[in-house]
């Protein structure tokens, strides 16, 4: 009986010991850990993302996000899921060469979820060489989400730094 | 010397028990009942942003933002800090009336990090009416952080959704 209730009385302080929530602190070095572990994931998904630009490889672009990823290129609507993704870049491709540079800025993890600030830089050479050449620079903010395991891009949106020329 | 043995045990056991971290399911449970506590409160920070954008409350704006927010505006440079904010709005409000509507599309949340993804409506009444007004929609992907208790912006990146006329 006394074994009983001291039993009771130690497992209730222990639990209320690891109920207890983590202090702001903690928390702000637990994800600065997350990021850091998250961070090569990324910049490895973004090195294929923009190898795959080069390749013209948009169904292996497409795998890069989430089934209900939201892609929001400027001065056009949205673009849902991964068959409006490789669509988006089947376009792009068809009208030339686009290569693509991904760069992290920085990023910030908790758990499934991360945000990534960026900076991209592009050219584009049209098929034919019926236009010139142009090239352009802009930002990104891209919300990644861990999904069965995988780091995936469910919703990416950019916007270039200068106006067209 | 058992009673002690005994309670060693019994708090290992129920620290085990706890330590144990949450299954993908629970963390999705958890992650959608944070986002449902957390969308009233961005819902109520965006109304105050478009009420201000009316009465062109610059430094009001600038409150919504963490000191170290990074906004992205189309075609043009990121604005860093709170007095970035205030003068990229200033020059705005400067230049013309521009009541700006946030409507929220979804946000996902985990402990003090969260990712909005919205819609926008504005129009733009040049001062002295030189030149004709013109309006224009568009999306927005916007990083909060819970930051001393409070849920702020911490990036912002929007663009329109068609080239302007």
């Amino acid at each position: 009986m006394l074994i009983a209730r001291w039993t009771a009385a130690v497992a209730a302080l222990a639990l209320a010991a690891c109920a207890k929530t983590e202090t702001p602190e903690q928390a702000q070095a637990r994800m600065q850990a997350e990021a850091d572990s998250v961070r090569p994931i990324v910049e490895a998904a973004n090195a294929n993302y923009s190898r795959w630009t080069v390749a013209k490889q948009s169904d292996s672009i497409a795998m890069l996000h989430t089934t209900d990823v939201t892609l929001m290129p400027p001065n056009n609507p949205a673009v849902t899921g991964r068959d409006g993704v490789k669509a988006m870049y089947d376009t792009a491709f068809a009208a030339g060469a686009m290569p693509l540079t991904l760069t992290m800025v920085s990023i910030t993890a908790n758990g499934p979820l991360a945000v990534e600030r960026g900076a991209y830089r592009y050219t584009f050479t049209p098929t034919g060489a019926s236009a010139p050449a142009m090239s352009g620079s802009g930002k990104y903010l891209a919300h990644w989400q861990k999904t069965g395991g995988q780091w995936l891009i469910a919703a990416d949106i950019w916007n270039d730094d200068a106006p067209p020329p």
